[in-house]
């Protein structure tokens, strides 16, 4: 039979580390997280309340900042120049789930607009740029890498995080090669989940397909490679799958699943039947990555601080704007 | 009677001013626009083809590049590189239609993955984020302007000038107010089209009221406020309608158009009924601004080569992938 992941307990040794590097931090410095609410939608209010309690039990304070949706440009732009803030998020959507009349809306840009600085959710267009490019380090003006880190969406590192513990990855093998030979499907290609999690799964060296409402492609490092496979086929060839479909009606057919079969819901649906589900021979079903995504926004808010806002950091990322430079420079 | 505009007429005094501007640059420069093309849209092929007729009359080479979708990323990116190419469009969509799963889709990353020194639409989110706060040149590293004007999206840019034309626009106020007590209502709010539009409109004075499946709102120059009005109100006190729906479905009721309004359909379809809308007395419409697009286009990719691409430009821009600097330089 198969069994449900205890996600919480996975979550726990990150968060014992994140309170150790609270604690070496200056006393100037206390760790500030913004958490913008600026919807109706009671999920979205009580992930923030999550969030909140657990960022306190950790020594990092969490405000929540409620608006409406048209405050919420001017207010962003006021946490990314407050240097009191190290650390934004936003509970979207704020705008609703309003198609992409012609491409893009005004979520999106929002999502740009958050300060590389201040960008705990890891999902602006640098973080993303440089994710699906491999790029691990910021680059500075000369274009070499520096010291500061890139971070990493959240809601995918916490996946990662979770299948690290869960041994998908093969320790034994060097860095960016410990996925060799997995398999991986995750359906859901958005900017926000989907394609960041595919681009970390394939830079470790994973084969992923990644599914979308009318298309599949394979993944396969950098490439995005097109393929023959059904989503049925590429599912019962696959390690992992990861469902991210956002509305009710989605199921995936739990005949898909291979005994053995790491199984993750990310979706705030349940895209799958848990019942028959666990029936499967050595299933492992992860329902939600929440508790390990809450860790991960933790440990992205210490990543920052130490990248950008300790009292002797003294720079800052050019992204918002652009800014014009002498070509060799 | 109302009666339909000939935006034709409207687009050729740019066009004679784009081949003038080409004859002037330097021998060595031949302007090259690439157009990329990933999708079976006979729609986009046959705008693809038409912008190349009118970039060869006005002695600019434009280049078709046709490709798959999963391809497109990486020939982005070889053209951004190419120092040949000096304007770079896409004809989207290319993944589909597909709904913001959570946010986000790859049209959009891609839409801001184009360089800023070769963005001939004027969309990546570096010319969008300086619109949206009326930041008309780009800055230094420094954060002061320089001498390089950012682009405007050329379809926003488009109705501008079509109501420029139109004497919506009194030249007698000064630049920035003259669309003062202009009332106008856009009915699309993508970050291509309805919401640069607005942006630009009431970075010229104008009340405009922004309108999208859910919501309606009043942009004041760089604000957006609540509003009570309907959209029908918004209408009845509009000198000017901008129709953006991408559906074939939607219809602008012909009664919320007063006498003497200007109806500028953007959509691929027909928003509102013609025969019945030209029988309002002075109404002005336009069926589509794709001639001055167009002419648009082509202006951009000047600006493009008189700011980065002359043999003696030697600066670039910092965007993509962000930069790491010193923070007082």
């Amino acid at each position: 039979m198969g069994h449900k992941v205890d996600v919480g307990a996975i979550a726990e040794p990150f968060r014992a580390e994140t309170q150790e590097m609270v604690k070496k931090l200056p006393s100037s410095v206390t760790p500030l997280m913004v958490g913008f609410l600026a919807s109706d939608d009671p999920a979205s209010r009580k992930y923030a309340q999550w969030t909140g309690s657990s960022c306190e039990k950790d020594g990092i304070k969490f405000e929540i900042r409620e608006c409406k949706p048209f405050e919420l440009e001017r207010k962003l732009s006021e946490a990314n120049d407050d240097v009191t803030v190290h650390g934004i998020m936003v509970y979207y959507p704020c705008f609703g789930f309003v198609p992409s009349f012609y491409g893009g809306n005004m979520d999106d840009h929002l999502r740009d607009s958050v300060r590389v600085e201040k960008d705990v959710e890891g999902l602006c267009f640098t973080y993303r740029h440089n994710l699906y490019r491999d790029v691990r380090f910021l680059p500075t003006l000369s274009g070499e890498p520096c010291d500061k880190k890139c971070l990493l969406p959240c809601t995918p590192l916490a996946i990662v995080k979770i299948l690290e513990s869960l041994n998908v990855y093969d320790e034994n093998l060097e860095v960016g090669n410990r996925l060799k030979e997995r398999v991986v499907t995750v359906i859901n290609r958005s900017e926000i989940v989907g394609r960041p999690l595919s681009a970390m799964l394939a830079n470790d060296g994973a084969d992923v397909f990644s599914v979308d409402i009318d298309s599949i492609y394979l993944m396969r490092r950098g490439e995005m490679l097109p393929t023959e496979l059904t989503v049925e086929e590429a599912c019962k060839r696959s390690n992992v799958i990861v469902l991210g479909v956002p509305t009710k009606n989605y199921k995936l057919p739990v005949e898909w699943v291979q005994a053995g079969t790491i199984v993750v819901n990310v979706s705030h649906y349940k895209n799958v039947d848990e019942e028959s589900l666990l029936k499967i021979p050595d299933v492992q079903y992860v329902p939600g990555p929440g508790k390990v995504t809450v860790a991960m926004l933790e440990r992205n808010l210490i990543r920052l601080i130490n990248n950008f806002h300790l009292p002797d950091s003294n720079v800052e990322v050019i992204q918002v704007g652009g800014r014009v430079v002498p070509k060799d420079s």
